[in-house]
């Protein structure tokens, strides 16, 4: 720390999402299902941003288990939206579980976000809806989101086919005052950053970057796999859905980095559907084996080149947003 | 016009790109094969950016029209790689005529360029290279481009899978000082110029907005059928290219807008390959029937409302990204 105050030519990152949030930096990390921990969460909280924990398909011991380490730091909870639908049908009381625990936020991805956004609202907690089209944007907003987060195809794991350059400018323009607008999707540095706030988004969400960091729930081989693999290297498939036995609605695939085990099934019918092959990947995931399951990455992994604590990731992306609009 | 000078918060969008070619926007119009024509391209020009005509397969009477009706304003002249190879191997003579008539560039996309460059450098003719990967980028690089233009998956026509968003501060780090970069795919306002600036490029690449400009050699019928839609109402196919019997090679795809004509073809084993369907797409095209053939437009799309002259198009995102960068 030093004395002397930050030059005035250096623009301070305030947005709607940080009035709102009473945040430092306009950096919120993706909920990845079962590799956004607490810890993680915290960590980006504590540096400035949002951290959410990954809640996916809604195990309510492992979120507990999380939202505890997070301690009283203020993190969110995201839920795959179609997965939470399912489980409340069968078994209702995750959802207001999860809301009674006062989260930061709710973060909703891949399904229709009404009831719960509803429910949400009712129970004071913000809701963050993330979407993939113009046409889902429109739907969040009907739903009452507080923020929508315009994801790119880009982007690590699940999401859909446009990309995040002009999917940001297209949502802001029709969301207007209405809600908060994030850009999601091939975003890993301080440029991505700065580059969304000219789009005319609030901020960031960030998954890859966060995902490769010393906190998340993620095996080193995989992270190791991620670091030494440039932006070329993924593919959006639903080869590992498949091989989880996960029924993923359309028009959601994953992405991932492309290595053996992909080679080996794309385009073969089916996939990886019968009890060996699922077996063989589980184990690879258990055992973090980069070349026999592969890695969740969005193209942003190009840009990473180390694994390193959130918190150094945090401020480096808002240093490097900070010079890179002061450099204009 | 006002007396008053340019206040000096309003950045001026002085890069490598406009000191190299003497430009007053860093605005570079794509050479989309015969919807850039010479007319389009001049005025782009004029405007303070550098317009490219469309070349494409090389069809030498309409390159030389072109060429004469941009008279003797600085335009370059684009053509598709593999089919400039093919047309050389048969009958060599087309690439030496162009670099003949000493163009502001040359702009080489699809194919390996490195036969060419060398050739264009030869004569003093700048090089643009388009590419869709790291690993066209390090091509690029190696085969000596001046510039290299990084097109990310959004682009309308032609193109590939990756994401402007990361593609292009990838390419920024892989080429630093020894080439100029442009970002290209899904920019079509002052915001994406804006934002492709923060990523660290020196410049965009901007197809799909000028083919909606009023000096576009683009049939109204399918200029008003972009106008009217959305970014998220676009498809990547082969099948425009299999209904005109041209042979593009992976990984490229077109991308154009959905229509009844592509929902009618989407999935068809061999698509629309059939003498009666060629004929079919072939008289649309002529008819400018936006229903029976698609107009090949990218997802920025969704960020165009009229039909404007490309003057107009050139200072408007150039006073756009100056405002939106002053904002900061």
């Amino acid at each position: 720390m030093t004395d002397r105050p930050t030059p005035p030519a250096r623009p301070a990152l305030v947005t709607r999402l940080t009035e709102r949030f009473g945040l430092r930096a306009p950096i919120v990390s993706a909920p990845m299902a079962m590799a956004a921990g607490g810890r993680l969460a915290a960590a980006v909280s504590r540096a400035g941003g949002l951290g959410f924990i990954g809640g996916g398909y809604g195990d309510a011991a492992w979120i507990e288990a999380q939202m505890a380490e997070a301690g009283n730091v203020a993190v969110g909870c995201g839920l795959i939206t179609w997965a939470l639908e399912r489980r409340e049908a069968e078994a209702p009381g995750l959802f207001e579980w999860v809301l009674a625990r006062s989260p930061a936020g709710v973060f909703l991805s891949f399904g229709d976000p009404a009831p719960f956004a509803a429910r949400a609202r009712a129970a004071g907690v913000p809701v963050f809806v993330q979407v993939q089209s113009l046409c889902g944007a429109r739907e969040a907003l009907a739903a009452g989101a507080d923020v929508i987060v315009a994801q790119g195809t880009e982007a690590g794991g699940h999401g859909a086919t446009r990309g995040t350059m002009s999917l940001v400018p297209e949502v802001v323009d029709a969301v207007g005052d209405r809600a908060i607008v994030l850009a999601a999707g091939g975003i890993a540095d301080g440029r991505g950053l700065a580059a969304a706030l000219m789009l005319g988004a609030d901020g960031v969400l960030v998954g890859t970057r966060f995902w490769a960091a010393e906190e998340a729930l993620v095996a080193p081989g995989f992270q190791a796999a991620a670091v030494a693999a440039d932006g070329d290297r993924t593919l959006r498939s639903s080869l590992p859905d498949i091989a989880r036995g996960l029924d993923w609605p359309a028009p959601y695939t994953i992405r991932t980095l492309r290595n053996g085990w992909t080679g080996q099934w794309e385009g073969v019918p089916g996939g990886p559907a019968s009890d060996a092959a699922r077996a063989a990947y589980a184990s690879a995931v258990a055992e973090g084996d980069a070349e026999r399951a592969p890695a969740i990455a969005g193209e942003a992994v190009g840009l990473i080149h180390a694994v390193e604590p959130a918190e150094a990731i945090v401020a480096r992306m808002a240093e490097e947003a900070r010079e890179a609009l002061a450099r204009w």
